[in-house]
């Protein structure tokens, strides 16, 4: 359908499931038992179990990175900007980048991508049942962190056989878990692709968070997280939650051109409070209840405040990046987008002095793109020639 | 008990009332009978009555403008960074601008400021009875726009005698409002001052504004407009609305160097889901639930949906701004704050090109702020400085 699939595609793909032997620890003190994680793998383990690339999702994300999903009815997790040019087709939300002769090249690599604990597309997450109680955890799924859900996927690799990783990559909370991989596990991994990412997200960027999972808390059908077997969801919640990260998502570039001030199927005004007047109004209904559908609100509350939470200086650092970085053994490459404002290229290049100073190799790339955020699911061709230089 | 204050107070106001002896004709087609207005005046009129200003509130706003209000229970209207800095004196939202020797001298200029129609702060607004009924309009008031504001002022201002304005100022929708003056009375009007205004909001601007309302009518205290007298009322919509509002107020830098990722009274994170463990997310709580006292859900529907309606291209040009502002007849100040991203600089360049294309006087100052938008109610010193050259 699309050129990407002409050009290499990994095929029809199943997810499948794996559950971890022991009990997962926490940062929060906790510990997480019986966790299933949902994966799927491209390209074959060479027998020396060294060309192994691990790609990481972002918020919204899951297992299914590349390929044609063989369940038809999987919906698609690409949405926004991606979702128009890729529709309903069942292709992982980064086949683009990932198959033969691709950036993370499947006739070389053996790629997996594994689904986050705690979201709700298969691992282990709020919507699983509590093996202390046979009931759907809800809110008492236990609050989990990017350095818990990189410990998830080091446990997998290493049951399913695998001692190192080649390379971590991911763009958004995709790239904040490279760079986790990097930290914490630096004799298993070689080498990170951080993109769109950041060391600690500012506080723009956890108001924004915050407000979205203040909207999914304040529908009263959350019912304080145990909506599961009620017959009510916080649909309505979770539609503003969408509606926020979309525009920030975008850069205000990309809004003006795609939408500017059109109207949607008129002429004038309406003059009600009610009808979504303009493109941009009606747009944003729609992706929000194309994201009702197939994500889960308790889900999304999870992953947004594992994000907020990720601060590398911190929790490694004692408040100095280069002290959290002191340790890492990884080469780095950073890709930040001109354009965006959620993650913007200065907290990559915060990274990378940091690195630098540690006397570690590092690059940072800055894309001169104009989508913003979203720049990492769409940039194909850009990220493609760094990331094939990087991994050569 | 600000520099302010002692400098030159007005003193102590009353908000007055006046009831317009006509319908009101909308833009809608509609038309608006026994419309009450809430107004302040500072100063003196001339015998000539050609010392006038008008001063025009934002979203939030009303008629209290300057001088402590002789209403102790008056909430203050100034919230955000600025309410930190005023706290809750009972002082109007614009009190360093407007007194004597002030940007506004009252010792000069008669100063009026009503509260727009629409709101909820005592003019006619949707919490108004509808005449018709014996009820309260909610939902069922008619939609109305600046247009139809400015309409409300001018005939205010005709029924107090005053047929000509000196000058008409407000920042954002006050500035909105300066410029249909400019439009819609080109006779009536000598000089207009716009501060962090725009001609027509952008496409980042109406989804942001979308999503706050969206957040208010998926409240199912909401009600579908008609809560009144139900003992309910959309608190968790206004909320959220008010939430995004404050940070598409404020600019990054302002959020960063006044939060950062600073915790709330806590060493380390909750693990929780609903602890506001950042300052910031600690601040939009307090913020919005300040909010939600004071301000009622569907006046902000009212009047968000007139700002994103405002557009004098479409409006008065067949999609042309310099069409629509060739009639213009007053000189014009136009300000803007560089980190403004939610009125940019450039809107207001904007409107300066097409009013010197057209020949007109006008004069564009871009202010090197940092707060972002609502710079316009903390910048007082680079403004005043503006203003009292331009009035002179």
């Amino acid at each position: 359908m699309t050129t990407a699939t002409t050009r290499g595609s990994v095929g029809t793909v199943r997810t499948r499931f794996h559950e971890l032997s022991e009990p997962l620890p926490l940062d929060s003190g906790r510990e997480l038992r019986g966790v299933r994680i949902a994966y799927e793998t491209y390209g074959a383990l060479a027998k020396a179990k060294d060309n192994v690339v691990l790609v990481c999702h972002a918020l919204s994300g899951d297992a299914h990175a590349a390929g044609r999903s063989d369940d038809p009815s999987a919906p698609t997790t690409v949405d926004g900007v991606g979702a128009a040019e890729r529709g309903t087709s069942g292709l992982g939300w980064w086949d683009g980048m990932i198959g033969p002769g691709k950036a993370f090249d499947t006739d070389r690599f053996y790629v997996v991508c594994s689904n986050l604990i705690g979201s709700c597309r298969g691992s282990t997450g709020p919507g699983s049942i509590d093996p202390r109680t046979g009931r759907v955890y809800g809110s008492d799924f236990p609050v989990v962190t990017v350095g818990d859900m990189v410990r998830a996927e080091h446990a997998l690799l290493r049951e399913l056989g695998i001692g190192r990783v080649y390379a971590a990559s991911g763009g958004s909370l995709g790239g904040m878990q490279a760079l986790e991989w990097a930290v914490q596990f630096p004799d298993a991994i070689e080498r990170i692709i951080a993109i769109a990412a950041t060391a600690r997200l500012g506080a723009q960027g956890v108001a924004w968070n915050a407000i979205a999972r203040n909207a999914i808390m304040a529908d009263p059908d959350w019912q304080g997280g145990h909506y599961e077997g009620t017959g009510r969801r916080p649909d309505r919640g979770i539609r503003i939650a969408r509606m926020v990260g979309h525009i920030t998502y975008l850069s205000d570039h990309a809004v003006r051109a795609k939408f500017g001030r059109e109207l949607q199927d008129r002429d004038a005004y309406s003059y009600t409070l009610t009808e979504p007047d303009f493109q941009v109004e009606s747009y944003l209904g729609h992706q929000a209840d194309a994201f009702a559908k197939r994500f889960d609100a308790n889900a999304y509350l999870y992953i947004s405040r594992a994000l907020t939470y990720f601060d590398l200086a911190r929790r490694y650092g004692g408040g100095s990046l280069e002290r959290a970085l002191a340790g890492v053994r990884a080469a780095t490459l950073l890709i930040s987008f001109s354009s965006d404002w959620l993650y913007p290229s200065r907290d990559s290049e915060e990274i990378h002095r940091a690195l630098r100073a540690d006397g570690k190799r590092s690059r940072h790339e800055v894309i001169d793109a104009s989508y913003g955020h979203d720049s990492f699911l769409l940039e194909e061709a850009r990220m493609t020639e760094l990331i094939m230089d990087f991994l050569a």
